[in-house]
């Protein structure tokens, strides 16, 4: 790939206007213009700072609105296109937060469109110079799991909330006596009373070490630390500190400015959570596409990115699922790549095993289960088993039932889930 | 008000499944529970962990879903209802970074749901103590603004982009000199090379000064400082320790980490500007209400908040438009209100003058208008003279037309606006 020169980002649209004179709007509204000529936006300021329309491409039509407030005409048609506009770097300079201001910000409104989505950017190379990008991602990540060559099978503490340390610290001596390669907190364990983050930190550590003393493998966990800034870096430094090897953040509970503030703070890989991206994506012709959306948080430093999973639990299709999944290995920057690693999450068993491989494309991935593992009937050991001897099966193209006749907690896994 | 004991959250759901059903999916998968029964999850922990369904109310039935992706049934009913959940406290303590996550989680994704919307929420008082809220508010604004007993009138920086430092502070001399109250910087103006944050805040408060000496009357400027928090920080300082009043920042680009850091840090009134936000609630059935978004920015230290304007320029109601303004009002907790001051924007004019002061309910409020007051055929001089003029009449319950006789630059601004 080449880095362009000015940010692109590119739109699905539906208007009643003329698709050249509603692109018109919204590039002069997110640059130099406003609902009037104003005297000081002279040609040679618009030529320097306006935003420009690349490229328009029509596509079908609706006869009613998506959305309610727009322009209407009775009947419609309501055209939907693919637009892309171009904006000059120096409007805002490579800045995260003003690219968002700039490319999502008052667009979403405006009255020509009863639809407008956000699909995907991409960003001149002073971005990459700028930001750090994933500072572990694949590599560094089977690095400190010691996993190589095969997914990552992970698990989630459940009950998501609820357990005091001293309990978490149990679930994770059973997990890790089964052999999990990857731990993680639930997004709704924070710091309350009853779990403080500086307790479970300890006591979940000295799990992981305790078991890595008797089989030589020690265990990921990602400790969620979500928080305000200085308790994120605090948290950081103590899982650090501990022995830890990777931190969990919410993206949309932090926010960009905080993350990169965590990720250029962060000497451990950051597992990207994604819960409240459905706000922004669920309505089809509204918000953000998981490409546009990922690339920016792949850029703030995120290793990890949530992606749901096949046969999630959740609204999204798996062909969503595998689009967003291989979207995170698209290079950002011809000469930093910035991938990210897919972690496949909800609703995850031994069942979707091929098909999320499938999805990846490769065994480049992260996969968590969280009830799929915790409630085998067997135990938490046997749930684990299950979940490596599934992925064996898929990586070598044998089908789960056909691997489970020599492998009983598979075949109960398979009876169970 | 009582400050309630749990976390407590309103939304409109919309679902195929009994209500009370559905209901309790959500509360299960934003607390203890998740897809599927787990062993921990015992009825001690579900006491002490778990959320509550605490009020079910049915509204009307959809024949078809709202959303893609939810359990459906051929012709529904897809029955709509507010619904009420509460959280112990403890699941999370007082972090307004983790409650977005149980509050506004991966609850938008949930399979049962053609439609689910977060409508308000309540805090126990424990949030009061945590957070800072608005330091300055209606009265610290007044105070440093020097305007009392009527609305406040702003302008916004035009074009919003493409102006280098010294055109803009040429811009802010004629406003000064035509009474402006209030400026911001456009949010797409950050610190690109060809119009540098600091050199844009020395000359315009040059010119701020330099009008203020002649008139006595110091224009507040709300500079844009959106960024990381290191520069959101230096930035702010710079702001002060140059006599500035205000510094702005676009919320969903900064995120809520950020925000926290700038409000603890900040010692002048926060504009939050809220672009991007049409992201998260123009579709109806999904996403973020007003008083839920902007209760948590409150929190977080927001003293102007925006809440688009009367018959503005984008899809939102006058009716929203309301809500919205009036939400800013309700008091946040028993012994600290945490009200933030509204900022009417978007397409304002003359017209709107004394619709505004209605919708707003009182006359404390900003009001913006960028080329409302700019394109004025007179000159910005008397586009701010002409909006003056305009809330003067609508305060007194004089009708611009007849205002305008006596008022050249209004009768001026009737017409061409």
């Amino acid at each position: 790939m080449i880095d362009p020169v000015r940010i692109e980002a590119d739109y699905l649209i539906e208007t009643v206007l003329p698709l050249e004179n509603a692109a018109e709007i919204m590039a002069g509204e997110q640059s130099s213009g406003t609902f009037r000529q104003v005297p000081g936006e002279t040609p040679e300021l618009k030529d320097r700072a306006g935003a420009r329309v690349e490229h328009i491409q029509e596509l079908s039509a609706h006869s009613e609105p998506s959305l309610p407030g727009a322009a209407q005409k009775a009947g419609g048609p309501y055209r939907t296109a693919h637009v892309t506009l171009s904006w000059p770097l120096d409007n805002l300079g490579p800045s995260l937060p003003n690219l968002i201001a700039t490319v999502a910000g008052n667009l979403f409104e405006l009255k020509p469109f009863s639809g407008i989505r956000l699909l995907d950017v991409r960003l001149p190379s002073a971005f990459a110079q700028a930001y750090p990008g994933p500072k572990f991602g694949l590599e560094g990540t089977r690095r400190l799991s010691g996993v190589h060559e095969r997914p990552i099978i992970g698990t989630i503490i459940k009950p998501s909330v609820g357990l005091d340390p001293e309990d978490t610290a149990a679930l994770v001596t059973r997990l890790c006596e089964g052999g999990i390669d990857f731990i993680k907190d639930d997004e709704l364990q924070a710091d309350g009373p009853y779990c403080p983050f500086e307790e479970r930190v300890h006591r979940v550590m000295a799990a992981v070490d305790a078991c890595a003393d008797r089989t030589g493998k020690k265990t990921m966990v990602a400790f969620n630390l979500t928080g305000e800034i200085d308790e994120m870096r605090r948290r950081h430094d103590l899982v650090l500190s501990a022995g830890g090897t990777c931190v969990m953040a919410s993206l949309t509970a932090v926010g960009m400015s905080g993350m990169i503030a965590l990720a250029r703070h962060s000497e451990l890989p950051i597992h990207a959570h994604r819960c409240g991206w459905g706000a922004l994506t669920r309505a089809p012709m509204l918000g953000w596409d998981y490409p546009a959306w990922s690339k920016l948080w792949r850029l703030a430093g995120s290793d990890h990115m949530h992606v749901n999973g096949i046969d999630n639990k959740f609204t999204e299709s798996n062909q969503s699922v595998i689009a967003s999944a291989r979207s995170l290995a698209d290079p950002m920057f011809a000469d930093a790549a910035m991938t990210a690693v897919p972690v496949f999450s909800s609703g995850q068993t031994v069942h979707q095993a091929a098909a999320t491989l499938q999805a990846a494309g490769s065994p480049d991935l992260i996969v968590t289960a969280g009830g799929g593992i915790v409630a085998h009937p067997q135990g938490v050991a046997a749930g684990v088993e299950a979940m490596r001897a599934a992925y064996d099966a898929a990586s070598n193209g044998i089908s789960i039932t056909e691997h489970a006749r020599t492998h009983p907690a598979l075949a109960t896994a398979i009876k169970a889930f």
